[in-house]
């Protein structure tokens, strides 16, 4: 099977790296810096339409132009694989943009290049199947299995209310954390330590990807509002406890 | 040498503990709910009084009253510890009521219970020499580095300036989470882990750690300040970019 990863950005040369271990990948992208690899084969764009599966490795705000593109120019039958880090807009984008005879699986691996550099072994990966066959879908479940994933099925709607309270809100904390300059220090609790990872590991992230993740994801909105709610009530909590005695009861 | 612990809370139990593996440890405790342990011996105040080390365990707010009481009370030549989360405030209390004869030294152990699960080795310990001699600082500073403790001496200014930036504000992430009633997910990432180990770490303390840490060290405020402009910048970033398209540029 001929696997096609489009967009070879830091997660798209990271997923046709993990992908070429088992697969015969090839990697497209619409910018020539990408770096040659071991594991997957740089190719044109019609290398990458030969493909029996695309898969989608580009920004979420990028979905629709690309899907338009590919549209036009897709083989019937070809299988295409998203990994945005949301999955009701661009599923739907996908099946309002492919014609009819192109299959539609929504994944999401919930990891990158920094959470996964000890290995993906345990981490997990949303499936949720959208126009395609439960033989198709039940293939790249066991076949995420296999490389040691944690496979959760489940909807577009599932997945972006859970992830605006897991993924959205880690990476909103770590972008605050981001305009503070933290930094190390010798007398650091353990606890200082992990915010401080928290905000590496979302920092590094694309600051697209962190737009894409507040803005296209439905829940999000709400996910923030109930952040700054939570803000005011403990600044609220300080300063009544200031006035009156740092009196617990209070609360 | 016999040590005295004031104040067997979460920490003081687990301060006297650690400290029972190397002294004779006796624990005195104002509510008789407190727990006999297999390192250190239950004390009444008398027993307390009689120790040659007396390390206060006690609640920042309750240092003034602590120590009036004591000063009354103590031994000529008695040294006492403190071991708040601040330094300033608590050291200018106890110099200004102890009298001369009696020995302050400041420390903090920046770790507790949860912190330190896997044993303290490596954690980090403030040591802030206030009315003592070079000799009896020295003796601590060793004793505690012999535990495996990473030992650093500094001002208490240094210490809180520092600390409002590390401790204060891990604790006050960690109060705004515990205000959401955030839960584990299948599909948790490894930095949402990271947000939720922070929230139970912070949340397990005493509240009224929590308040103290944020009332009582000076350098807190602008810490709190700095935080809230950064989280109104990153949702002001997110308004602008919804409006006029996700362009990273525009920031």
């Amino acid at each position: 099977m001929r696997v096609g990863v489009y967009g070879l950005g830091r997660f798209g040369r990271f997923w046709a790296e993990t992908l070429g271990t088992r697969f015969e990948v090839y990697g497209y992208s619409r910018t020539p810096k990408a770096i040659a690899s071991r594991h997957f084969t740089l190719t044109t764009y019609e290398g990458l339409l030969s493909c029996d599966v695309i898969i989608l490795c580009v920004s979420i705000s990028a979905v629709e132009e690309v899907a338009r593109s590919l549209a036009r120019d897709l083989s019937p039958s070809t299988l295409v694989m998203d990994t945005c880090s949301v999955k009701t807009y661009p599923l739907e984008v996908l099946s309002r943009t492919l014609p009819d005879g192109i299959d539609i699986l929504g994944t999401h691996p919930m990891f990158g290049p920094d959470s996964a550099r000890e290995g993906i072994a345990g981490l997990p990966i949303v499936l949720t199947p959208c126009r395609v066959t439960e033989e198709v879908s039940s293939f790249w479940e066991e076949t995420f299995r296999e490389m040691g994933l944690s496979v959760h099925r489940m909807t577009a709607e599932e997945h972006d209310r859970e992830a605006a309270y897991t993924q959205g809100i880690t990476h909103f904390v770590g972008r605050v954390l981001g305009e503070l300059h933290l930094e190390d220090s010798p007398i650091a609790t353990v606890g200082y330590r992990k915010l401080l990872e928290i905000r590496e590991q979302t920092c590094n992230d694309p600051w697209q990807l962190f737009l894409d993740l507040q803005h296209y994801n439905p829940y999000t909105r709400r996910m923030r509002e109930d952040l700054a709610q939570a803000f005011t009530r403990i600044l609220a909590v300080l300063d009544r406890t200031l006035d009156g005695g740092a009196d617990p009861s209070v609360r």
